[in-house]
């Protein structure tokens, strides 16, 4: 893998990035979509905790990952630390070629204040990422009464180009109350934008990854159920991006698996057994294909249900014992 | 995080590893368990499917993960791929402090011809490894004879010192017949090693993770019932070593989840509404403690089930009345 | 089990048990929780796929089930529909002995105007059920116009007796939008009821147990991700309401884990070669019991924790070979 | 649902049937899968813990379910018992219309003593079971001496006529050892016969579904990890047998998941605005799918793919485009 601490020349702003080797061994990953994380922490701090932990998670699944921490403080800005978050998803587009990364699939992860930040780009963005994940997200503007800071209520900045969220929280949350996350849901609702929204009955402020790994020790930090978001989050972005492609069917699939009526005619055609047999039952298979490349891809039965005037029911039969008794 | 590629000066024989932050944020995961792998490829190559992949999926998990690429090719003897092998557990050993390894937590994780390298490691070695995890291992002597190399038989190294096993293979692998596991397994069982064992229906060999993302684009390389391993395997190792702790009660998740009857008196005692209930209907229990220090790790139910004469039944209702009011 | 059908005198209103059998061997659920499942269908029809196969599941859970099929059609008010389902929780709750229900835990479980019609019971009814399972349920008055009926907008009878709930829906549900399930959330977030609430990106209205058994052999009938509600729905119940009791330590278990210093010591004195230990060291541990009959439920390990004085380190590490010398 | 105690005219045998109510709602499941259980009790009783529970775990899969209760006791040879698994299989097969039984998938699941009695109907029967279930199973003839009784090794039974197996036990159970198991996998995997085998490693013997609600209130009794034995035998069901159809393409799923490039053509037809872009961009659409019916199956995008000469990548952009518009 590749491993780097990126400087944006301000002080206590960094990009880390974790970048998955390129093999010839995973052909179907050699670029790939990334998850950018802001980690939470008030705007005063950027947890550790929501850190390096959920980016080796999200590596763990394929992604590249990075972590940007953003500028916090009592004296800085939200605009300051909203400037941050731009730079950094900038820097990954305008270097996705180098970074490996599918500059069409970039999510952004927040947690609580990091949650509030990526929501942030998510709506105010000039340039948007294509996915956001919000643990337990600052959303309203009143919320900034806490912290001290003006900050933007992002539920009246959702638009229809607004980008898919992935939602989660806990129902008792006493410090960044579950109406964040409602109020947000609605918006997205209103605007038509598709979301997915776990709000879990009990759980503390903060929970990460919700496992012991990410919990310092302290009890209250590991919580099996909230944990299963990070699984769900990642079913998530594969259902709206897709998964790395697998659809090349190799040799080994097919010994092992053997070949029958339910194999695409084009494999049986590979093998010199199975193609004696279609051979004696379709004399002009190979013609027939020629006219019609797409007939390869189907099995004898499905050409039996679609051409029965070509392969009759006691064809279909009568193939099926012979390839059978090849295995 | 800490990347390094060591080189171990034989020729394309290096340690590859993949080390966590340290943070005070993460008290709990300063010195973590490791896993060290050994890519298959039937001793003339070392595949990557099987080496990074691997190894982040673990370090996701908490662990300090580490990958050898081992001395292998047609000319090479057995002797000297395992000569690799013992000499990169020895180095995560010797540097156990430097690496923040736990280093009676090492637990070696091979596949194919790598899990025979894990296994000979686990059976022969002089110093051992913690765990061993095989997928879809080769045993056999009598597999030599598919690699054009003498391989000793390890279901007749196994002994008592032997240590536990995960094991998982297919019951249709025709590449390495799950034979091999089923003698492993035997063995380990005669002699009293625990271990456990999962052969799958159905799959090909050579899954690796059995995802999309270590498939290389290859249908049968993706197998969601066979992917279920690692989970399984990362379960038993908290089974055998245990999670990182997570025992401390935090402020806040006494605040969140309530004081009652079955919150540890010690706990109760810090809060000044619930002590004044207590003290109201047990006026000496700071003295009861003082005596008896353990019992401030039981809650008031359970002291009335021991003690009925100290906490009556009706004492019990009434302050889980009265502190149930101060929710 | 026992499988009835009771009909309460109305047309096509009939309420359908499914109660376990009593068993000697299943002292800990001879009085179970009980979940009574209203099918949804418009107001027009009770649906079979939200019947059954629900009782079924909820059983193999171990709860009691019930289904009720209740007053529809065009020309039958919202009122009548309500009186079938106050009739039916007011037999659980009469009838509980008999039925082996614990009438303090009866959940109802309702989908689309299913879920309306639970919805209605638990924040209008004069008598509650304890929680609500909602699936995709119709909330707002407004939906009384696609189904020509008036009904009630159930959002604005929240009240903070509202027992807890449950609640499922899809982001693109084009037939009960979404809205529903927000608003609904909402107003128990607002009156202080706890409450789950899981709001898939993609499934269509009506997915029942999102399962090929409830299809009706409809491709968009079964949905893996949105499947996932129903096993929420039970580990949600256990959070509210606990599992069936198993905290009994039997012979077997002992001697299956060993003896350790991690036993609890009332444990080791049941066993002669313990004792035998035990006593060499702490000649008047029976007497301390006596005295202190709460220690025996802790191990030697908290003993020496809280007790230094009494169990010295040494002691501790010479016990701890001599037990395991012992297995 | 119909409930049923069928009893075989002899002391203590009865057959319990619950079978799934018919519904027109529920067309693709009018006949289905069975599965025959036999609960275990060292051949001296049969155990309530492994008859009704596991009953209703698999009917709530949409199986139909069967508990037999066999002749057991001291004075009771192993022939008696195997009379009675051999009758109940008849009876199954016999009346299969009438229980809506599909005869050809029958499984018999099997506990301890009941799992012997599963294997045996399964290797010896002249009439066998199509799959087997054996839980923590007695194969080995050894093990006779402990419950006072000549019972066959089953490992020496096993032919290639074998059904397949699904097999879990636990590697430190002391009542059945997990050599029982291994060696009854080995006779398996000699014959040719596809088996699953799951060892776990820590388990007492007797887990049933083990959780809670067939602990009897004994700790020892739940253990979550083994407890995964039961989603995965009916997984294995699944792919031995496949599971309740589920392919038709309702109006509504192409409503709600909207139409495009990767939608089969003979859908998009089905959709006036759609057509219209269709015949717009390829003006003899519907005689081409006449010549070629199968046409019809095929996406857009696998067209362009195919038959880049009919649809240009220029043509598939446009037509996305306007498909996408439309929704």
């Amino acid at each position: 893998m590749r491993y780097f601490v990126k400087s944006f020349e301000k002080e206590n702003v960094t990009l880390t990035g974790y970048i998955h080797d390129v093999s010839n061994e995973l052909k179907n990953a050699q670029i790939r979509p990334a998850v950018l994380i802001f980690p939470g922490g008030g705007y005063f701090m950027c947890s550790d905790r929501e850190a390096e932990p959920v980016a080796l998670a999200y590596m763990a699944e394929g992604y590249q990952a990075f972590v940007l921490r953003y500028s916090v403080g009592e004296k800085v800005p939200f605009s300051q630390s909203y400037e941050d978050a731009c730079t950094a998803l900038a820097y990954l587009k305008e270097n996705s070629d180098e970074l490996h990364v599918d500059a069409k699939k970039i999510a952004i992860a927040g947690f609580s204040a990091g949650g509030h930040l990526a929501a942030a780009l998510g709506t105010m963005g000039k340039d948007k990422p294509t996915a956001m994940i919000l643990g337990y997200p600052v959303i309203l503007s009143s919320m900034g009464d806490g912290i001290y800071k003006e900050i933007p209520g992002l539920d009246e900045k959702v638009t229809a180009e607004t980008p898919p969220a992935f939602i989660f929280s806990t129902s008792n949350d006493i410090i960044v109350p579950v109406e964040n996350s409602l109020k947000f849901a609605e918006a997205l609702n209103k605007n038509g934008v598709e979301f997915e929204l776990h709000i879990f009955r009990n759980g503390v402020h903060g929970l990460s990854l919700a496992k012991p790994l990410t919990s310092n020790g302290e009890r209250s930090m590991v919580n099996p159920v909230v944990a299963e978001w990070f699984t769900d989050s990642v079913r998530w972005l594969k259902e709206i991006w897709g998964d790395f492609y697998a659809d090349h069917t190799s040799e080994l699939e097919m010994t092992v698996n053997g070949a029958g009526i339910d194999t695409p005619v084009k494999l049986l055609l590979q093998s010199e057994g199975c193609e004696a047999i279609l051979t004696e039952h379709i004399p002009n298979i190979r013609e027939m294909l020629k006219e019609n490349p797409m007939a390869g891809e189907f099995s004898l039965r499905i050409m039996n249900h679609y051409s029965p005037e070509i392969i009759t029911g006691d064809m279909l039969e009568e193939m099926e014992r012979k390839l059978a008794a090849l295995q």
